[in-house]
């Protein structure tokens, strides 16, 4: 019925509109807000500056852990990961009492926005930078969804899509570099141009932006480039949201060597004990641009350890910014109780948490650490290249209003 | 007798050795502490490299508002602006209801460390770059006392020195200049080849940190050119002791323009009224590099105007960290209650506050505003170019505790 087919789709809880003309949400991974003003002002983005004075342009709050995946999923579910369930890379397994990657799709507690669009009989393309985002963003998504990483390997019948690279016409980029990310914005325009989904999702990789501060020539070249491809798509009557993941900081002492905080060394020294388990929800596949060390740690203590006298302790050291038991981090990070351990350690905007210097390889390290996790790395832009002028300007957006934004604001 | 003349002093409840060698403290203005941690990871500063791995590099929290006068001020007296009662630039003198300059000595509260110390004898000698401190630090003090901006205004009578230029032996630089703070090292270097003042204190200026991000070529000159002054105080045998009076961010717009809240605006949509005066502690004489945008305000209210009510409406406000009526902000931000209005207003660390738009004259902003005043700028550095094995490392540093760290810990 035709009624139906145009009614607002709800999907955890919240309603959206189905797309009247294309639209495509982009998460730039990593993009600290201050990436896109250099660029803009150094005269690099023309179309990202029309389109600020055009559009939406606000700030919005990221979901903690300031992470890739926990955001990835609460953008493409409109919820945080108390909700989702994603809460990090690796959670450790009460029941096996093993770290566990959370990057498969069978510890996604909701569906996606994207799944549901397509089961409402609209089409949906998913590109993503990394393999590790693909199982958990094309969860029971009957549409095309691919990573950039593994774009050869894409059939049909798997990713709804085959011959990638010809599509594209692209080389196939390596995991560590720029040409990742826009192979992803590339094939985002080729399947635009031929293919024309009703709602598109690419996401970035990091790998600029944990090597280069905002207004670098490197990065300013970076977001020339999304700025080209961007255009493309605006030129093909998309409307275009784009948010991040999380913001990147310096994560420095003042010799621009790491500012790390050993929690296993730490925890060792004032418990006299070697059995609690640090957890580093960052930790995944590829850490060579940042040695694994974010800003968020979870901690899982033995029974006779008082989590509330250990989080007191663990406030006191310079450089953390908020140590919480299990209860109080679920409700004021909202954060999924089950999976966050007994103890969720934050660290301020300076300062990374580490297990033990043994635990992590630094040798990739060629430039002065850059890194997220934290509340310091909160703040994302939130965009929309059509105006919204029943959007609230001094609301205080999340980056996983996205889509509610584009579907339900946007004219 | 030997016994008072080798006793420990005691300063505003604090308890401080005497120098036993030259010892310098050094208040690099807006320095964050990337601006370091880049320039010796480019190779720009040799002599920091060495002084870090031998001596102390902490991180510290400067007072608030993170402003140059309440911060240069409570590092030279070791208290808070609660104490010492110097907490910005401005503010509205409840006799009078008009604003007033807190420049002046008469608002300070309690005595400097340097006044105290050159009471008990020794040799005291201060440069400042901006002749708006002048009076605060030289308050009471018998020694030299002066600024690059006036310098060629020294008398010995005034200033405890004459004829500066032609000690210094450069010219006289200009106020909005990167040769303002060079001046002050330059001058450090003299009086110590000259005078060997047993305690000094210089203080520079901000010009370059209000323009130019870490890591940049300029900000790396500026920290190289440092680098050389404090090796060459080191050759002279002193003990150096740097720090700055608060950090330094971007505080744009994604294209590149002054993110601001103007109060007056929205107090005026919100009140319905027009009798809130708003006022900004970071306004001073010399406003080209900032147009009188900072991350602090503070308002004062007509009598049937509720703080409280006030205070949650500006707090839901994006880009507003924190809005606190008059008696917790005292007691939370530590700052003197009679100064600070009845409600103090403190923005996030991509935000400015302001009164009305032709309130400010941003004309003279040439590149995207960088500026300070709230907790985002609140880290900074502490160095000394001295071993100090009983300081321990984990504390939670001031700014201000570097006299003590300097005399009391430094070996």
């Amino acid at each position: 019925m035709h009624t139906v087919a145009t009614a607002p789709l709800l999907v955890n809880h919240r309603s959206y509109k189905r797309p009247a003309q294309p639209t495509v949400v982009v998460c730039v991974d990593g993009c600290e807000p201050d990436y896109l003003a250099q660029a803009v002002a150094a005269g690099r983005m023309p179309w990202l500056r029309r389109t600020l004075m055009q559009g939406v342009a606000m700030y919005a709050e990221c979901a903690l852990p300031s992470f890739t995946n926990p955001n990835n999923m609460s953008i493409v579910t409109g919820v945080s990961p108390a909700v989702h369930g994603i809460c990090g890379n690796y959670f450790l397994d009460s029941a096996s009492a093993q770290a566990v990657m959370m990057n498969e799709a069978r510890w996604l507690r909701c569906p996606t926005l994207l799944a549901e669009f397509a089961k409402a009989g609209l089409s949906v393309a998913v590109v993503t930078a990394k393999e590790k985002l693909r199982a958990l963003l094309g969860h029971d998504l009957r549409g095309i969804c691919f990573s950039a990483e593994c774009a050869a390997a894409a059939t049909l019948a798997t990713h709804g899509i085959e011959q990638v690279l010809k599509l594209v016409g692209r080389p196939h980029p390596t995991v560590y570099s720029t040409a990742l990310s826009e192979f992803v914005l590339a094939a985002g325009v080729r399947l635009m141009q031929t293919r024309r989904p009703d709602l598109m999702y690419l996401s970035t990789t990091d790998y600029v932006q944990h090597k280069h501060a905002p207004g670098t020539l490197a990065a300013n070249d970076f977001y020339a480039m999304l700025d080209g491809y961007m255009a493309q798509l605006e030129a093909l009557g998309c409307v275009i949201a784009i948010t991040a993941d999380h913001g990147m900081r310096s994560k420095t002492q003042l010799d621009g060597t790491p500012k790390v905080i050993y929690l296993g060394d730490w925890l060792r020294e004032f418990l006299q004990r070697e059995d609690v388990r640090v957890i580093l929800p960052i930790t995944d596949p590829y850490v060579v641009h940042h040695g694994a060390l974010g800003s968020f740690a979870t901690l899982y203590l033995p029974a006779d350890v008082r989590a509330d006298a250990l989080c007191k302790a663990l406030a006191q050291l310079q450089g953390i910014e908020s140590a919480l038991p299990r209860e109080q981090a679920a409700r004021t990070l909202e954060l999924p109780a089950d999976r966050i351990g007994d103890v969720v350690v934050v660290a301020d905007r300076f300062t990374v948490l580490g297990t033990t210097p043994a635990g992590h390889d630094l040798s990739g390290l060629d430039v002065p650490l850059r890194s997220h996790g934290g509340r310091g790395e909160q703040t994302v832009p939130l965009i929309v290249n059509r105006p919204a002028p029943l959007l609230d300007r001094k609301r205080r957006l999340r980056n996983f209003d996205v889509f509610d934004i584009a579907l339900n604001y946007a004219q």
